[in-house]
This record gives structure tokens, sequence and C-alpha cells, in this order.
């Protein structure tokens, strides 16, 4: 039952000390759905741990799907008639729709008004749109930025290319006990946006440095994509290979102050929504039933694939304040969320890890625990010896340490320690490997 | 998909008119277990939709009970020492107890009173009261008539027969693409009472006047007769066939301003108990447990049969202010809720037509709806939007399109009109028949 | 479907009187885990019920335990320098620690106190408080006493012995028609405490004195031991017919003004469990899932066992002011509620000898009660008109009386009669023995 080692494993501070420096790294880059964005962030996830980069040409036939021409993009500006940059790319590049095609004009402002997106809630923000599958250029910008422009002819240049290229992902991977593997997914393509989604991109990359530091019954498989088709690229490419996914978990906007929260797998009941409900109740969070939309997970759970795939977030996508625009910046995420993230998730692994079935050696009446120093009081005693008393009662070869903690209402942390505790007073045996 | 042909359903408005109608046409009617007044009902009936009379004769064996002896009134009266008619059934034909045997004799008020019923909560209206199974003769009045009689000889009268005859049910039925059946009844032994029962007659008689106009899967039956007598002899006639009834709706009730209330079968979850669960639930109804009392749904759902037959009201009987007695009249019931309920039924029948089993035909990811033209923005999107992924998420050849819409919490209609959209653009077929 | 005899079980009020009265009489006897205070207990009981003794040596290996030695006091006190009793076992056995050994000493206050035990809760109580299985001597006393204890030497003696002898249970039964068994647990080491347990102790004698005198389906076991090793030692006796236990249940606290509480046995869904629960529930109890710590059920439901046996209490141990102090006395039982905990086992134990299952004769569509006389008008009828139709349309070969009782709620004993009236007009019959 050796499960996560701990003593590798920064504190909470630390570890939201060091995602959060790696997300302010990240910050500047403009990520997309394809480009030299993408391929930016990994070189710097690539620092601490190895990547494996893949490259699917665009025109790439995926599913029903087709991977989208390359984007890449240098400048752009809408300058007023005196030649000033009242929008400017490089102040903030989500003012640039994404995958724009590029244009070089001039303008008069109700023509220009068709291409410019603001926020239909806060005047203050500057949108994140795109326009993926659509030809279309366009420029985002706070509602007070564009009341101030007046009735004139403006110049819009956006200096960007849309070519054949390719689409990049990249996996790390650890080799276990087991070839049965862990996936932790994650998505590259947002631009200058912190808690959606450079939070989750710097959990999995913190995630795998440390994991990688560890002896673990499972494989890990760390994933890193743009959004949708980044997925559904690895898919495609692993796709006789995909039966090695035992549990999943796709991550994201895990900085925010908002209280964990689970989102089932389309399974429903499977061990990791099992493992991740436990956790995330026992942290006061709260798990929510699976739905087709949302994020990655959609693809991993279509009807067919169906993986054991659930989405880990804080508030998810969508629910928290300055979603999509530039209020999701340095100052939404903090370090002591990203901590706790980063723990809740390994708290997870953990019990994937040594989630097994045991035997009471003892089986007929309780074993007496007072003559091994294991027992005190235990109507009214502490919650170690309650679940001493639990595992004992339980452990019949059918129930796991989960279902043991789910029945009892310990945490799982609890009743693991009172497994080990009895295995060493020799009243519990493993059941099977597991 | 065919389901319910709407083009040939007139407005909730209309159809309401034209249960009201009908309702205010049936009114003065004196119906009973048997004799005339059943057959006038049908008669009337039967100018807008074909129906097959069966007449069972008095003393037929039918299960447990005896087919009683026709009943047939044609006046009834108290009289005061002066001549005056105090009580008089041509004013109300509530006034005489049902099955009344003939009497005409001259009694001193104290022993009339023994043959005097009231209502127990409001000295305001005459109570409906019957003796089907007990000889015996009566007469019934508001607290106020009784207080107003003077202690004196009264001349009492009815003349009424009750002898050797039949009884008397009918039943309407079309034929569809299959042979299996959906079942209405609904009872025809209530005299001037119009939400219980005059409602449930109306509803049946109009539904089958349309859905006659349809092309359906399913064969419809549409089935008028006495309470308990009436369904025990049809199924005592049918029992060979019985196994032909796939869905089935006992329908009363229909025309208060109640809200709608599903009653399920003995089953619990049979198709029709998910359907109309479904439905009525959408509609801000509520749904009961199956209890051994009520309607007719008792005989269908006699454990020896145990059909999937469940009912359907507004407020059910018994728990809406006036029922059994004279307030149960023409004002009780309203154009709008008679409509509102018809159309309920419609789109009971429409679920059961077109609940199939879907297979997505790109079950591998989600795919693309953007380059179809089916997709703007599902997260915080319109309910189409999220209905389509439902389907796609769901079909797998497993789910039913009722089990979608239970899941998804979405109307059934819009997880309907999804699935035909995704059938159109090839992205959905159907998984078998049914 | 015979049942309990009513006619030999004494009224709620008189059953109440001879419990209080047992309860007295056994007040005063020192009872530890062995010893002559359980053997005299063991023969006031047998006065009334035939027990079977058994003596189990001190030393003997039962599954992971040892029975102790045995212990018996004489007397104990701590006397001051003036030669005054001011702790004296005569005035209260809950005086010396339970197992303490033999002790002669003189001992200035400082040292004496860690042999004194005050309650944390209430300075007025004397705790009740052991240590059977760690060698050790002491006293219990008042914090209020405490304080009045000047700082001086003290005499301490307690005249106890701690020898190999044995441990002591007895047992009791009836025969009845099948050889399955229903089986009563009860603790008797217990000193001076009355609702922690003699009221247990007096009910299941008192429950042995009145089912013997009935002729039951089931055989009864009524076990009288002391906690954990008692039970511990009656399994390892008996362990090769267990599988007679076809039900039981531990009785304890039956005599406080607590309502009834039904703790279900791990099985959780038990026959036992359903009996108890829907006794406790129509008395306007509670019903608490199974835990793996309480009283003796802990060894009867231990994985090795699993045996069908829950736990009735009034208030749980442990959470009745008084719990294990001197406030546990003749005052916090009161005859009234005692009464009604015998009353409350007896209509578990009619469940259990009477729940069978039924066939309607007369399955299809409903019988004709009206002829029969046991009609007048369900809807808003009377339960037992209710009943009826429940009894009637649930008797499939596949729904006890409980189970109809449950679905239903209506009270059992109404179910029942219920189904005796059917029987009685045949329109039931037993579906099967059992």
């Amino acid at each position: 039952m050796a499960g996560v080692d701990w003593s590798v494993v920064p504190t909470t501070e630390d570890a939201g000390s060091e995602l959060y420096d790696l997300i302010a790294g990240l910050y500047p880059i403009c990520r997309s759905l394809t480009g030299e964005g993408v391929r930016d962030t990994l070189a710097i996830i690539g620092r601490d741990v190895p990547l494996d980069i893949t490259e699917v040409p665009s025109g790439t036939q995926v599913f029903d799907w087709t991977v989208p021409r390359e984007w890449n993009i240098r400048d752009g500006w809408i300058a007023s008639p005196d030649g000033t940059r009242v929008v400017d790319f490089r102040r903030s590049n989500l003012h640039v729709l994404g995958y724009s095609v590029p244009v070089r004009e001039r303008l008069p402002l109700v023509e220009l008004r068709e291409h410019l997106f603001t926020h239909p809630e806060n005047p203050d923000w500057i949108p994140f749109r795109t326009s993926y599958y659509d030809e279309n250029w366009g420029f985002c910008l706070s509602s007070r930025e564009l009341e101030r422009l007046a009735d004139a002819d403006y110049e819009v240049v956006i200096d960007s290319s849309l070519t054949n290229g390719s689409l990049t992902y990249a996996e790390s991977s650890t080799t276990g006990e087991i070839r049965d593997e862990v996936l932790f997914s994650t998505y590259v393509c947002h631009p200058s946006l912190c808690n959606d989604n450079l939070s989750g991109v710097a959990l999995v990359a913190v995630l795998a440095k440390y994991l990688r530091r560890m002896s673990l019954h499972y494989s890990y498989r760390f994933l890193f994509g743009p959004g949708t088709i980044g997925p559904l690229c690895w898919l495609w490419n692993n796709e006789d290979r995909l039966d090695r996914v035992a549990h999943g978990l796709v991550l994201s906007c895990a900085g925010d102050s908002g209280s964990l929260t689970y989102k089932r797998s389309r399974r429903e009941d499977a061990q990791i929504d099992q493992a991740a409900a436990n956790i995330v109740r026992t942290a006061g969070g709260s798990v929510r039933p699976f739905e087709p939309w949302g994020g990655d997970e959609r693809q991993f759970c279509s009807p067919g694939f169906n993986l054991p795939v659930g989405a880990l977030t804080r508030t998810p996508a969508d629910h928290f304040p300055g979603y999509h625009s530039s209020a999701d910046n340095l100052d939404l995420v903090r370090s002591e969320f990203l901590g706790d993230s980063f723990h809740a998730v390994l708290n997870i692994v953990d019990v994937l890890e040594t989630n097994n079935r045991f035997v009471n050696r003892n089986p007929k009446g309780e074993p007496q625990l007072g003559k091994r120093g294991l027992y005190r009081k235990v109507a009214g005693g502490s919650s170690i010896e309650t679940a001493l008393l639990w595992v004992l009662n339980l452990s019949d070869g059918e129930h796991t340490l989960l279902d043991i903690s789910d029945r009892s209402r310990l945490p799982y942390a609890t009743i693991r320690e009172a497994a080990e505790k009895l295995v060493e007073h020799d009243l519990l045996e493993e059941a099977q490997s597991r």
C-alpha cells in the first residue's frame, strides 16, 4: 500500500507558489488552437517535464473533424486618423479575435463596428473571442474603449497568417507497476487567461513533475493539447490503446477562490467517480452529474469511447466572474487555491493507488484491540478508533477501502491509516492484488 | 418518427370549446350504471365517433361480480300536503338516490327522513348518492331544503323500474401500424355531474375523434362504460386479447382548475408511467404512486391483469370542492383547462408514438456541429443545442428519447426535435423498430 | 397465522410494573464480567424462567479473546485518619473501579488521587468505570466528594479477589414449529445501573416468561451474558448451529423516556431489519444504519458471522443523560416506558411469526367486497378498508404482509387483520408455508 510518496510532495504553500510562478511565466504568450504560442508554452513546460511532441498536419481528417490551418500572429491594431493605436495587440493579446485572417484596410467606424466585440456584462473587460472554423477577422475591446472611438476612418491591421502547418499536442508519461494508466488532460489554447486555463496547464505540469519522482502502481499520462481538437487528435492516434486508460481527469479552472467541483464521467459510477467524489466531498466541495457539454471530457466521454474520465475544477468555467475576459488575469488566481487543488488531485491519486480490498483475519467476533494497544474508547472516541472497527467489520474481501470510507463517512486517509495499522498487527491482509 | 399529426389537432382554445360544448350537451341526461341514460349518452358521442355497443344481460357473472338489473327512471318527487313538489327529479336528477326502487307512498316526515340524504359539508349542495347493490329508495336534497320541510305527511313517488335488461358499454378503435393498443378508458355512469365525470367522457370522445384522423404506430382503443362493472365486463369479454394493451390511461376529472395529476400503474415503471410522468412534470403537475383505490385503474391493475394502465386527472376525484354534489356543475369545469388536458394527453401519445432508441453515427468524439450549422454556443446556450449534445451522447442504442429527456431534464419535445435534426444531418439513425 | 397469543400477554401497564419490580430486585447486586453477582442475578431470573447456565473457565481461548479471571468483591472503602469511611462500597457498588485488584494501604491524598475517578460532566454523579483487561485498582466518586477530601493520609481497602474461576452465561429456549430461532440477547455485567442495562435484562427475562406460554412458529432463545466476552463465548460454543439464528435482537436501554431506536444489522435489509423498522417507525421511533460499535450486535454482526441481529433500545446507551453513572438509577427508568418497550418487541415477534405471502383467489378485477359486508366507502374510508384493497392488490405470491405494510404505510397489525378477514371470506390463501 505505497500510494503517493508525500515526502517528495511540496507543501500546499510551496506548491501554490510554484504553480503561480509557472502561470505568471506562461501568461504573456499568445496561444491559440495552433501555432507558435502553443509550442512556446510547451517549451517552458518541457524544462521540468520531458515531453513527447506530436504535430498533426493541417487538413488531417480526425473522426468527424478536420485539423484546421495553423494560425500565427505578429501584430494587430486599430489606429485613429492621427496614427494613435487605439486598440493594440501588444497591450493585450485578447484584443485580436482568435484565428483572425490578415487584414490591412482603412474603414469608417460604422463598417469597422461589425468586427468589434465587447463584453456583454462588464464595460471594463475585454472579451475573449475566437472564430476557429468560420473565416473572419475582428477586434475585442471594452465597451468603454468602444465608446471613446470618434466617428472617423480607422486604419486596421492584423498581421497574422493562416496557412497549412500543423496542430501541436504534447504528452508526458511515467511507467508504473502496471501498464494501466491514469490520464490527466488539459488544454493549452487560451491566450492570456489565467484561471481558464493556465491554472490547468500549470497543475498538470507540476503533477507530472512530482509524480515522476514516485514509484507508483499505475502508469501516468499527462496530456497538453488545444481544446476539443487536441484530445480528438490524441484519441485518433491512440485508438488501439485506449483500454489502458483506467482512470482520468480533465483539469482546469484550478486557481479561483471557489470550492472544488467534480463532474462525473459519463459512466457516473466509475472508480474515478467514486474516488474524486469522496475526496471532493471531504474537502467541502460539490459533485455534479455528467453533462455532455463543458470541457474536453466531452470527447473522452463520447459514447464510442465512454472512458472513465471526469472533470475537476474549482468554480467551473463559465461560472466564475471574469470568465473569458481580461478579468481572468493574474489577480484572479491565488497561490493558496492552486496549492489546494494540487493536493486534492494527489489525494485522488492516493486513493486510486491504494484502494484495495482487504480480509479481516479474525472475522469471527471483534478482535481484542485493547491488548494490542489499538483501543481506548470507541463510542464517542476518536475517528481512528471508529475507523479500525469499520475496516475490520467490512473487510470481507468485497468492500474496497473507498467503499468503507463512503459507508462510514470517515475520510479516506483515516480509513487507509486504520487499514495499515491493522495490517501491521496481522489483523488484516490484502484480499487480492486489485 | 411520425407521432401526433398536429396539423389536424385543434388549438387548446378550440379543443376546450369543443369539449365544453359536448359536456353541456350531455349534462341534462340522467345516467346510471345501466339504463337509457347511458345509451342516450353514447348516441350523442356516436355522432362523431363510430362506436361498437355491447349489451351485457343482467345476471351475467363477470369474475366475482354479477351484472345488476337495469335501472330506468321517469320521474320522482316529494309533495307536501298541498301538492307542492318540494323535491323534484325534474329540477335535478341528483334528487333521486341512484338505483332507487319504485315507491308511491304517503309518509310522515319522521319516517321519510330515513330516506333523505344531505351533503355533510355544504348546506346548499345536493349530494350524489347511489345504492347499486343494496335495494333501497331515497332522495338527496340540500340541508337548507330539508330544514324547510314542515312536520307533516308527504306524498313520495319514484317512478322507476329495476328489471332484467342489460348493462351497456361502448368502444371505438383505430388500426395502427401494429396491433398493440393504447387504451383510453372512462366511465359514463354519473348523472348531471361535470368534472366527475362528463369531462372524462368528453375527453375520450374528442381524443377518439382526432386520433382517428392520423396515421399512427399504435392502434388505439377508447372505452366508455359504467364505473367498475363496465371495465370488468370489457375485461371479461376481452381476456384473450389483453396482451395487446401496450399502454393505457384512465381519464377523468379533466376540467377543473387544478394542475395535472398522474397516478402510476401498479407496475410503477411501465413505459406509460415514464411517459406520463415526464409530460405531467414538464407541465408543472404532480405524479403519485399507485394505490389500489380510486377509479377504474383498480380493475386494470388488479394482480391478475396487472396492465400498464395509469390514471390522469387534474385534481383527483374526492379532492376537488364540489365532488359528488350539485356543485360539480357547468361552472366548475372550464374550457381552458379542458383544452389543456386534451393537449397533455396528445403529448403523452406523441411520446408513446416516437419514443425510439437511436444510434449516434459518429460515436467517437463529438461530431462537429458547427460545420453543419447546428451549433452556436452550448454552454449557457439554448436548450435545443444542449438537447443535440444529450441526444448524441446518450444515443448508444440503449437509451430511449424518453430516457434522454428524463436524464437531461429537457422537455421531451425538445429532445425529439433534436433527434429529428440529427437524423436529417445523418448524424443519428434509429436503433431498431422499437 | 397464529402469531403472538395476546391473551396471555399482560397489558402495557402490568408488564411495566412487572419489569420495574424485577429491575428493583436486581438493582442492589454488584455484577461484573464474572463472579457471584452475575450468578445471583441469574438465580433471580431463574425463578420465572428455566435457565441453562454455562461456566467458561478463566483462560479459555475464545476466538481472539481469553476469558479473564473471575472477580469477586466483598467490601471496599477509603477511610480518613479518624476512621470515617469517606468512600464506601456499601453505599454504592459504583464506588469501586470494576475488576480492582485487592489493596490494603495507607496513602497520602496526592498518591491516592491517581486512583480516583470522577464524572467529567456532572459534579454530583459517581461514574461507572472498569479496568477489565489492565490490572489496576481504584475508586469512583463524585467531584463534590473529592473536593471535600482534606489533604491527609487515607486508609484504602479493596477486599476483592481476581482468581481463576469462570465466566457465567445463561440461556433459555423454547421449541417452536421449526428449529429456526429468534435470538434475544442482553448483557448482565453492569452493577447498580438501571437503564443500561437492568432494563434489558428484565425485558429479555419477561419476554422469555411470556413467549414460553405460547405456541409459536419459530423457536426462541434468550441469552444473558457479560458484554462482548459473553456473546463471544456463546458464539464459540454454538458455532456449528448458528445457521439456526433466523432473526435476532440485542435489547438494552429499554426504560428511559426516549422514543424507540432500531439499529440495523450489518446486512441492513434482513427480515428483522424490515420488521423492526416497520414497528419502530409506526411507533414514532427512529431507525439508524448499522455501525460497527455499540453493544453486543458488534459480535453477532462481525463479518465472519454476519448474523441478522439488530439492536433495539429507547435512547441508545451513551446518549441518555446519566449514562454510566449513579444517575442511571431507579428514577431514570419508568414503568410506562418499560411496558411500551415490551409491547414493541412483541409486535416485532408478531411480524416475524405471521409475515407470510398470500395469493388473491380472485386476482382478476377487484372482488366485490360489498356483498361480503367488507366494504363501505374506501376513498377517504377507514384504514381497514384501504388495507383490504392493498392486501388484495399485492397478494400475488411475491409480496409479504410486511412488504404490503411498508408500501401502503399502513400499520402491520392493520394489514395482518385485513389478510385474516380476507382468508375468512375465501378471498385469500397462503402462498406457501414461509
